[in-house]
């Protein structure tokens, strides 16, 4: 056994009164050949572990350099300096791993930014900055799980490869075991897929909702949460090929009730992290204010990062019909002076900059925009018989999209259309094929019940809690066209 | 507002004393035009909702059948039936969807074969086995998440789509956007996959253990929880195309403690099923004993279900290096009776049959084998440098495999080489280019620190839970060569 040492995050919450302990961790900086700052990852905040001066000989104090690995052994007093409760006065000290300073990558003194981090994503996790943004990840990670457990939903592991590409949401990634450069052909010189491994053509899932629907109609209440994809050539700080999503599926719920789950959900991990996270949402609020002094004046936040997650937890969000939310953009200052560049009219499919009018300068809060119009949502949401071809406004469906300050639409979801035959009505004006969806069909057919339901991007989830701008920025390891490192 | 509903599961642990509630759910049985067993997946046990004879009409009685959903509101009284503690007299039946029944695939009379269940998985969830099965693993999912954060580890999902094959844990998924039927060509006739859309070949992860020690080597502790593949052409019933693995990566640990943390984590998982779900795995219990009925006295399990789990929980786990693993089986009866099919000497692969002797006949109990051969293990195990060439034995690596009894391996790891230039001559051995991994190498080059880890393949403590014989029954959609339905 190795491993006997005192975390760094428990040991600061320690009364200093000469105790031994034993941290392992980095070398974040030294001076004065004898003030060291060890980070051992588990909070942002280092140990001051002071050597006495004179006891270690010249050889190991040169090896003492940034990210280099130590062990030491010591006492814990309190600090005479400013700063820090506690000092650990050294009394072994053991280099685990030297750290060349003149080959290391990451010099924390000359700040490196954000762009440069991503080039090193293998060592970003040791700047203070990604410490906590994905300490708080994982918050937030945690805090999904035991929302849903607490409620007794069932965690559903829905397939990542999948057979079915029938929800349209967006182009996929194919997977293949078939030879690239000598694909088996069938007579006609088409692909002969039946030879693929799973004996026809499969790819990379962009939603496990259908599946969920399947556990919903017998569990109730299902989640899941895992990695969907979209092989999407957008090359925009909003936009993963690969990126995680959350998915709560629920029997019984309509429309309002799904908007409810939603909004308690939402308001929940803010909390948990909020509880759990400060110190790391404290330093990600600074960094936000100090990145936002370089900008404009106008373009700055008006609430600082903690201001911004108080007043989304403590507050109603907003709720509009789609037909509302037309309607104040049509009058708002915004559209008279033509400040809009894409059009608005009942029927469009609302562009960013119309979206974060309504969030950012109306309602300034989150917004939960329900019953759009049915052509440009998905088949299987529920038709709400609501035509009014006189005022220019077709059918809308039971969709909701919430819609949040900085970071645009969070949550998608809608009620499901859970009638056997407006469903297929509805598959088969949108030329969704009823032979391949039978088991989804079949769910219609044997005790077919009201559900609705929704999916949350984790990532995005991330974005708005820390305050980081580039979706990269909160991923481990980000896949984006051209780019898969690491 | 349409979902205000008692659920099923909290429901039955009221003291019935007239209370108005309402349940919604799906009918399981209907008796005597009066009896109506109700179940909303929270629990494998129904409420039964009593009718009053006379009040419904023909028409809706007739649509009182198995998968019906019902919405029923009445009034909780203590039942003068056997077997439960609660009648639900009704005031009002709501039929919302029919089922017919001449129809409906999944008739729970006919005691339907998990074979044929597997081809309807889209409803085999409404059956007591599955909804227990699936509770099961829903507990166990979200116990690992609570064994973790508890102890401060971060969660990290590592990435799903990967350009690196380095770890050659298997045969890979490739994922590409390129078309099959006439994929861009270099000039010398390869396919160019610079026009791919990552920018090179990228395949399905099969381990999350590379990218693991990244984050483990800054946050000190993380562990991964996601999905990995295998494309091996494997129709077992112990292998999956598609599954979740779980990998805890921890600085500062060495192979002790990795074997603490693996057997104390299994040991909580296990516990915390027995304490939330113990109906369903009582449920579980008696399905297998009825299972093995079937079988001859000799193919039986020594242990029940619930006396199997509650042995693994409260006895420590056996720990023999690898040698002594292979003089155990010299020394066997098995092996002097010729019983083995596959050869016996130091520097063997064991098989399962081996595996199956060491866990179900000699120790009768969860195995931990270390420090296998060098030879037979991946590049990434730290040398123990203790070859002895006149025993007939080669150098052996810090690693471990937990085996269990009716399952085999469960639990694969090591300490890894954290020294640079044995990883590097390791590497080159192996031939495994070091320019491709770069950036884990740069761990070793900058701080280097004594690490280890493990993975546990999460449906196959699914099966030993749950006591299910075949692993595509615990994962709701498997994924296995020339299948990938639903």
């Amino acid at each position: 056994m190795f491993n006997k040492r005192t975390k760094i995050k428990d040991l600061l919450v320690q009364e200093p009164t000469g105790q031994e302990v034993t941290v392992m961790g980095w070398v974040r900086s030294f001076r004065n050949n004898q003030f060291m700052a060890v980070n051992d990852g588990s909070t942002n905040n280092n140990v001051q572990v002071v050597l006495e001066l004179g006891k270690l000989d010249d050889e190991t104090l040169k090896r003492i350099t940034s990210s280099a690995s130590v062990k030491v052994t010591g006492k814990a007093i309190a600090s005479l300096g400013k700063g820090q409760k506690m000092d650990l006065v050294a009394d072994t000290l053991e280099i685990l791993g030297d750290s060349d300073p003149m080959k290391y990558p990451l010099q924390l003194k000359n700040k490196p930014t954000l762009e440069y981090l991503r080039e090193i994503a293998h060592l970003r996790f040791r700047t203070n900055t990604f410490g906590a943004v994905f300490r708080v990840r994982h918050a937030l990670a945690f805090a999904i799980h035991k929302f849903f457990n607490d409620k007794g939903f069932v965690y559903l592991h829905t397939p990542i490869i999948t057979a079915s590409d029938a929800e349209g949401a967006g182009e996929m990634f194919r997977v293949s075991t078939l030879p690239l450069d000598n694909p088996p052909k069938n007579d006609d010189g088409s692909i002969n897929f039946r030879e693929d491994f799973f004996g026809k053509t499969t790819n990379l899932t962009v939603s496990g909702q259908l599946e969920g629907e399947l556990g919903a109609t017998a569990f109730g209440e299902i989640y899941t949460f895992g990695p969907t994809f979209r092989a999407e050539n957008s090359n925009t700080a909003r936009h993963l090929a690969e990126f995680w999503m959350i998915e709560p599926e629920v029997a019984f719920n309509d429309l309002e009730d799904n908007a409810n789950l939603a909004e308690e959900f939402i308001k929940y991990l803010i909390r948990y992290a909020m509880e759990n996270n400060r110190d790391d949402l404290d330093f990600l609020a600074q960094r936000l204010a100090e990145e936002e002094k370089q900008l404009p004046q106008d373009k700055r936040s008006e609430m600082g990062l903690i201001e911004k997650l108080e007043f989304v937890m403590n507050n109603d969000f907003e709720r509009v019909t789609y037909t509302e939310a037309i309607d104040i953009l049509l009058q708002s200052p915004a559209y008279k002076k033509k400040k809009f560049a894409y059009e608005v009219k009942w029927g469009i499919d609302m562009q960013s900059e119309h979206e974060r009018y309504l969030v950012e300068k109306h309602f300034k809060k989150p917004v939960i925009v329900t019953n759009y119009p049915a052509a440009i949502k998905a088949f299987y949401m529920r038709s709400n018989d609501d035509a009014n071809p006189e005022l220019g406004r077709g059918p809308t469906v039971a969709a909701m999209d919430i819609l949040a300050p900085g970071i645009g639409e969070i949550v998608g979801g809608s009620q499901r259309e859970e009638r056997y035959d407006r469903l297929l009505e509805r598959m088969s004006e949108m030329h969704i094929p009823a032979e391949e969806l039978w088991w989804y069909l079949d769910t219609r057919r044997f005790g077919t019940v009201p559900h609705a339901g929704f999916g949350l991007g984790f990532e995005r989830m991330v974005l708005f809690v820390t305050g980081m701008t580039n979706i990269r920025d909160v991923i481990a390891f980000p896949r984006t066209p051209g780019s898969a490192e690491f």
